[in-house]
């Protein structure tokens, strides 16, 4: 960020008056420009048991396997962003959604939703940022080629939870430098 | 947002090629400009069976009281941010967090995020931006000067699931036009 959204002008990068964080502040018109961590919404999208992934057809992580997420967009509810991105990377659409997993990922500012939820009719497809898509149980999922941290654990405690047919919501970190339940 | 914040050029306001949703995109170096929804983060701190609440000293809802929240900010978790919340606007350490409310607010595009936690030595003060502070029965809150619909609803139910002990982790919709549990 080197220009004001609003006016155009040069930014500087200080601590404002009042405030004990550096920021965005432009040199002529003095507004403040704030940037906050983004929040990705996701499903773990099940059918018979078995869980729907994507293959990556885009970069980062192209080629390996995922949950259908993606970054929530503005006027729409977590749940909604999270079926929004399960139509669009696996063409399935879903119910009984339940608020299941959270993560925070502060090294790249994110927040991660995950609602567990039905597929209607078990019907799915490959949505265009996807290459391949498909239901797995545990012992058919390929481990070795998961995208992303987030999505590894998700799915080992979706797993275990089915065991038991209790899954309580739950949140933890996951950064780069250290790795703890919050 | 009207200037290219990488390179100070006009923007233009469109659906961008492989995209479905209108997004600000610079007319000279064509950078993308994503604006998404933002994340509040606060606590319902207990000391005694009772509910830290501050009045509030700064617009919106001036004079207003609230649990202790705010805007997440970069390179935090959200139960950092919840913890730095608190402390900043009531002079409580929390300890004992534990993820307790979550609310879309679609129409002002925020996720709320509420910990209840424990409040250290039941301290506490006043902070830069708040007027007055302090802990409350549920006979004792001032129902009809509670700022905002997401504070309300959290105080119901916490003090609801503090007579049977059990405190599920909720999400649901605040909505200018409807409300419902999501």
């Amino acid at each position: 960020m080197k220009f004001c959204p609003s006016c155009g002008s040069g930014l500087n990068y200080h601590v404002p008056a009042g405030d004990d964080r550096h920021r965005f502040v432009c040199t002529a018109c003095e507004e403040i420009h704030y940037v906050n961590p983004r929040v990705i919404v996701g499903c773990v999208p099940i059918h018979q048991g078995r869980v729907l992934l994507c293959k990556r057809a885009i970069e980062p992580r192209l080629g390996y396997w995922t949950l259908p997420a993606g970054f929530m967009e503005n006027g729409e509810t977590s749940l909604q962003g999270a079926a929004r991105e399960t139509w669009e990377e696996a063409r399935a659409r879903v119910t009984d959604m339940q608020l299941y997993r959270i993560f925070d990922v502060p090294h790249i500012s994110q927040v991660h939703m995950f609602y567990r939820c039905q597929v209607q009719d078990g019907a799915y497809g490959v949505g265009p940022e996807s290459s391949a898509s498909g239901f797995y149980a545990e012992t058919e999922i390929p481990w070795d080629e998961i995208a992303f941290p987030v999505i590894r654990e998700t799915l080992q405690e979706y797993f275990a939870d089915a065991l038991s047919g209790q899954f309580p919501v739950r949140v933890s970190v996951i950064d780069r430098r250290l790795r703890s339940t919050a």
